[in-house]
């Protein structure tokens, strides 16, 4: 809900119930395809996320090592569905216009301005452009990707300043209303980051906006931080890279600080809302949080939660019909709220 | 998604995680009042639900266990929220008339068809009419609970087919599209029910559908099932009560059984549905499966995910936050479909 007050801090360290162990199936409640990537997957290791680089370059190593690969499957997938890219830069700052096979009429004159995710270190470049190929393709719409400045050089407000900049030059020739903002996980973040700066500048806002699994709440407070703790495959656990990321991101702010945890500042005024999760997601709480934060500002804005699915799995399995169908889901909320 | 296949059904018993013990602090993404419950609450003990009765009279002296001290409880919140409440028959089937102190206006010519929860065998009589009230009092608006049949003595079909007798009597002086039909947990699975066989038997649907935390599905399928294992303090565990009283609702029948499990049943034609879960719900897999199979099916259909909640607990805690909240979308929702 809208306010944490100190009750619920005290009580954090109080009152913890001790889960026992478990045995987990994999989700029958998921299509076939995605139970059997599920099925498939080693079970996540927190241990593997216990990684706190302590210095730039062991950042720049770890950055590295994650991202390794990632630029070689975003030009396959841009070629098996398609859809060209080319960089360009806009005020200084790199971007990708992505353009599909065929764009549907209906989208003509739209354009789906994309903030990549990654723990806001991550999928810097090329490397971001896997989302916005399938956004793309699926809604047959014209993608520009925002290649944001990012930490270990430059924490919070760098990257959502760049997603301003960027926004407001496409005002020149772009009307507010025709265009979508979103993006996944840190992405997520970074769009309800600008959604705010716009309104305290008194610029037009986005007509839609997309927030995949977001990263909306870097503070250790949602419920499935702790729930999907061990259950979610992707992220495995908030303790150890997820927090040393968001805390490097913030550059000695708090958490709770809305350029870090935008849940924190305001949404009135906000454009409809299109949100994503799953039931083993570690955002699940910051997705849900922040749909329920939206409604209770009187904005538009809708959920879907699928069943067995961890952060960003329909992207992660992107041919299940679970991808299929929230990208599709996607897609007709943009036709319904874009001008 | 919409098929469960063979394959999934074999992974269940393969490829199973041991998710090891970990601590659980209150949801300090909840509200205060949510979050201080919860903390006051005792961990829920999954072998207090070991209860597995094995004959007529001693489901019957469970369910009067379970019951106890619920109708004076009802007595106490209609006289608090001055909802008064009457007795009467419909075709045979006992049914309670509530009424709010001050009708809104706008639901003048609406009626609200209440189905209750309880597994399918608790809250006969006065003891399901603590949330009808709650409706009652925040939607100003007239409510009729439907008190049907149930197990020991009548499995599934009997209780459907009375929640669809009276809403067939109904149906001759009221309109159907004026007519919500709702209801919590096992009322959520009868109300999905129910509405197949509207359709099957070519009568007109209800305006509106409200599925809190609906039991859509009472095979071990939903991913939540395993999850919130020993984390929602509400039904703790699917293994003993719940399983035995699906299993006795079924009457021999397989718990995927369309008449069993409703999810597994068709829903084109669905009127517009609002169904609410919490992060820590039990059937949270099945709220939000069901509303991803309603959206597939091209029904109009929201989802509410409360941060740190339980099964049902936007009724358990009535003044909180999340309560008020969900109870006011599911009004603002009525008026919207409601004719």
């Amino acid at each position: 809900m809208t306010n944490q007050k100190s009750t619920n801090e005290n009580q954090t360290q109080e009152n913890a119930w001790q889960i026992g162990t478990r045995t987990l199936p994999p989700p029958a409640g998921a299509s076939d395809a995605m139970c059997t990537s599920i099925a498939e997957t080693p079970q996540p290791d927190p241990a593997f996320m216990q990684i706190e680089p302590q210095s730039e370059a062991e950042w720049l190593a770890v950055i590295a090592q994650f991202d390794a690969g990632k630029v070689d499957a975003v030009q396959a997938l841009s070629e098996q569905l398609s859809v060209s890219y080319e960089q360009k830069q806009i005020e200084g700052i790199n971007i990708y216009h992505l353009t599909p096979a065929e764009v549907d009429p209906r989208h003509e004159d739209h354009l789906f301005v994309y903030v990549h995710g990654g723990a806001f270190v991550l999928n810097g470049g090329e490397a971001g452009l896997a989302e916005p190929i399938l956004i793309a393709h699926r809604a047959k719409m014209r993608v520009l990707s925002i290649d944001y400045r990012m930490p270990p050089k430059y924490p919070t407000p760098a990257g959502r300043d760049d997603v301003v900049t960027v926004y407001q030059h496409l005002l020149k020739e772009q009307a507010a209303k025709s265009m979508a903002l979103g993006g996944t996980s840190g992405g997520g973040n970074l769009v309800m980051a600008t959604v705010q700066r716009l309104i305290e500048l008194g610029l037009d806002v986005p007509g839609a906006l997309y927030l995949g699994t977001p990263g909306t709440d870097m503070s250790k407070t949602g419920d499935s931080w702790y729930t999907n703790d061990g259950i979610d495959r992707l992220l495995a656990t908030y303790d150890g890279f997820l927090e040393a990321a968001s805390r490097l991101y913030a550059g000695g702010r708090d958490l709770k600080d809305p350029l870090v945890s935008p849940h924190y500042g305001k949404v009135e005024g906000f454009p409809p809302t299109f949100l994503v999760t799953g039931t083993r997601d570690m955002l699940l709480s910051n997705t849900a949080r922040t749909h329920i934060k939206l409604r209770q500002a009187g904005v538009v804005a809708d959920i879907l939660v699928y069943d067995g699915t961890s952060h960003g799995d329909y992207i992660v399995v992107m041919d299940s019909p679970e991808s299929y169908h929230a990208f599709a889901e996607l897609n007709a909320f943009l036709l319904r709220y874009l001008e």
